[in-house]
């Protein structure tokens, strides 16, 4: 299948750069970067072997973009608001379009404002960080895990599948995407929100007491909106994943990041929508909404840099 | 009557200098300050008047303290673990120790150690700030609101009443300290620990939509703590803190210079010992919990400063 990546970064460019490497049909969407990449390709440095992508078909502005099958949404959800309008030029009936974000309610979005095309979400357990102009550093792990919101489009996530894993990345499927997000969130409102508030990475977080109480409650409330919202997380859930955060290196999540660099943060689709769909089905999730309040706040109290 | 402040720091500084100033006995215990009182005396500038205290009564151990009538407590709780063998020396049998601090219980656990002694808590609602050596900066207000722990103590209040009142300090009595103590809660929950982990001073609070919200939710449950204490505040007492806080001057709670200072947060008894009264009689306070140990985290990251 032929692949386009929307947003050249920490994501779109290392999967991206991976799909190409390995000899796929693979355009780039990059727009603050299109002259450097041009001039000097997409430099990967990964723990898997560093590589530089020359002559890469990358383009500035969605307009030009080829025909393709499938849309690697990898720009933040902080960008969503004008998601659709990049979108429009490139989707086609039948098109895939692939949702390498955190959090919750981003393809039903897609899918109601694209109805003729496929939406798959896509839950990256990948520590990369975008360093320079065309320039992308994976410092750990890589796998995917990946969900069509309509269970009849698993076929075409099987071919996305056999393409990612020949291009040697890792790549689960599921059935059901909305247990697979809620999966993923039960490590994502904790960890992401405390490393902000608290100013600590994972492994500060997670052999301090009081670190370890708070992320326990949250995750206990996450598991608990999750139920509601029809996804019963499997028990020991909460403990396998404190377990092997506790065994991982330490880590700066992406907010934590986002944070730090004075970008805004995906408080909206991490835990305003996890929020209301709870709500909705009829869970309140007290400290979830306070830690996203306290996001809120930091959101709006940010510098923006001159 | 003749008192002693043992610390002389923002607050012992300031009412015992006006004590001192207005002719009362008034001996100082200064610790680290001791030899620069002792040289050039306690400089106290206040928004009503600045004055310099020379030949002070300035000791720098307990041993060396005559006897005295009142002993005003005006450390910070963090100090408390020592502070029954700093009264050791001179607390006797009708000693009133006056307890200038934040938080609860305090008055009953030194009460319980000194049995003969009259407990009096004193709720202050000052600005005022330690800037040296023997340098006390007095910015705002100044008003003190005292209760005895037991009410028929409530005479000898009376007595320091017309002591402080003649010094030129505002003093209001109340007849029941769990009930003026939950009142001070109130207001120090919310904004001592937001100003910390939002990193914001009361108007910056005040004038977020988040920060206000966390703001009442916090109130909230503090108010209810309060009730299952036995204390119901007056209702109005939420809408009116915040009406006052609204329309003062953007102030950093003492917790925030505290944090800022990289000195110890008065976790313990601003908010642990209200949330142990708080379960003890049935109410739980996740909220107020949730905050008690982002504090407790951010104490235990503290670099002690070289």
């Amino acid at each position: 299948m032929k692949y386009t990546i929307l947003g050249t970064g920490a994501i779109g460019g290392y999967y991206g750069g991976m799909l190409r490497k390995s000899g796929l049909p693979v355009d780039f969407l990059a727009r603050s970067d299109y002259q450097h990449i041009k001039e000097h390709g997409l430099t990967i440095d990964s723990i898997r072997g560093d590589f530089i992508l020359r002559e890469l078909d990358v383009y500035d502005s969605v307009q030009n973009l080829p025909d393709t099958d499938v849309v690697i949404v990898s720009m933040k959800t902080t960008a969503n608001e004008n998601l659709s309008e990049l979108l429009l030029p490139i989707v086609k009936e039948g098109t895939v379009i692939f949702v390498l974000q955190n959090g919750l309610g981003m393809e039903e979005e897609l899918q109601e404002q694209f109805p003729h095309a496929v939406v798959v979400g896509g839950m990256c357990f990948i520590c990369s960080q975008k360093r320079g102009p065309g320039y992308i550093v994976h410092l750990d792990k890589g796998p995917i895990t990946a969900a069509p919101l309509h269970e009849s489009d698993f076929p075409i996530v099987e071919k996305m599948q056999s393409d990612f894993v020949q291009a040697g990345i890792e790549m689960t499927l599921n059935r059901n995407l909305n247990h697979a997000r809620w999966g993923k969130l039960l490590w994502n409102i904790p960890f992401n929100g405390l490393s902000v508030v608290l100013n600590a990475n994972t492994k500060e977080i997670m052999d301090n007491p009081y670190g370890l109480s708070l992320t326990q409650k949250l995750m206990e409330e996450v598991s608990r909106g999750a139920s509601a919202c029809g996804c019963n997380l499997p028990s020991g859930s909460i403990a396998g994943m404190l377990e092997s955060t506790h065994t991982m290196a330490p880590y700066d999540p992406s907010m934590k990041l986002d944070y730090d660099h004075k970008r805004p943060m995906e408080v909206e689709y991490m835990y305003r929508k996890p929020l209301q769909e709870a709500r909705k089905n009829g869970a309140d999730l007290p400290l979830v909404e306070a830690l996203a309040d306290q996001l809120s706040f930091l959101n709006q109290m940010v510098e923006v840099p001159v």
